[in-house]
């Protein structure tokens, strides 16, 4: 199910929603997750279960939502004075991030709902920090590579090493950056 | 909870194995899957649901199992000829089967699972089929890839891809490919 994007500031659907979310955090933190039911979580948060149902479907379309809500970057990748630089320092914070306890439940959690919304708007996400380091190398006149090889050769590689095998060191997660650079040369 | 490797075929505890997957394929296939259950599952089998909690921990590590099993690759990769057809070929392949319905549902329940196990031996059996195709290529006095960059720039992208974004089209699959192969030149 589809979450309202968008919605009115301060509304009372916004409110809702952040109040669900905040119930839903707060749960997390207290139990273990497989514990965490929706009817809980409508305690929590003074609302119906109904309304949670209506509006998320079920719990793990909630849960979902709120890990791509914590998964939303909060800086701008750190300017380190080159797209190359700007680019490694940004994959090793990332790869660390995702590859953490938090990081790897955040992802698991996207990627067990069954709607495909809140991947994307986590690889969305991701995407747009890429952009920055680009057009920021772009104004400094160098040549960077296009986005989407980023997305192949250094994000893709990074997470699926974290989901499938084993979290990628720094001397690799640099080598992916080098070589993804050097060929856009 | 790790399930045991390498139990003796026609042993006890490997014909259980075997009623267990068999009931879970078969309830899969009857309903829905939020409808199944340990007692379902147990009941089919001709089990107790304390045999499945023992061996299995719970049910998102037994359907993790039972994907993984049907992930295992049941055939050599094609020869087409050369290095660079055969990994063609074999990607085209995997990104058309992971993408599917029941691809992404066996993606799902691998990584929904909390012990990675599932996971890793998922990446292993890709990994054993490039190794055949490198060998393959070595035989023929191809130069071609190592294992790491092909798991790194063709298997992750397909991947990332179909988890967090859109399908990937032949042509960029192919592209991939490419790339990779000229890059061992």
């Amino acid at each position: 199910m589809a979450v309202k994007e968008n919605l009115r500031p301060g509304g009372r659907s916004a409110r809702v929603q952040a109040s669900v979310h905040k119930a839903v955090r707060e749960l997390l933190a207290e139990m273990n997750r497989a514990e965490v039911t929706i009817p809980l979580i409508a305690a929590r948060a003074g609302v119906t279960p109904s309304t949670i149902y209506r509006r998320w479907g079920d719990l793990q379309e909630l849960l979902a939502d709120v890990a791509v809500e914590r998964l939303r970057p909060d800086m701008q990748p750190v300017d380190a004075g080159s797209g190359k630089a700007d680019l490694e320092a940004w994959a090793e914070q990332y790869a660390e991030e995702m590859a953490s306890g938090p990081g790897r439940e955040m992802i698991r959690d996207v990627l067990a709902a069954q709607a495909g919304v809140n991947a994307c708007k986590c690889a969305e996400y991701t995407r747009q920090q890429i952009v920055v380091i680009a057009e920021r190398a772009k104004r400094r006149g160098e040549s960077f590579p296009d986005v989407d090889s980023v997305m192949d050769q250094v994000v893709a590689p990074i997470m699926y090493r974290i989901l499938f095998a084993d979290v990628p060191d720094t001397a690799h997660v640099r080598d992916l950056v080098s070589r993804v650079v050097r060929a856009s040369d």
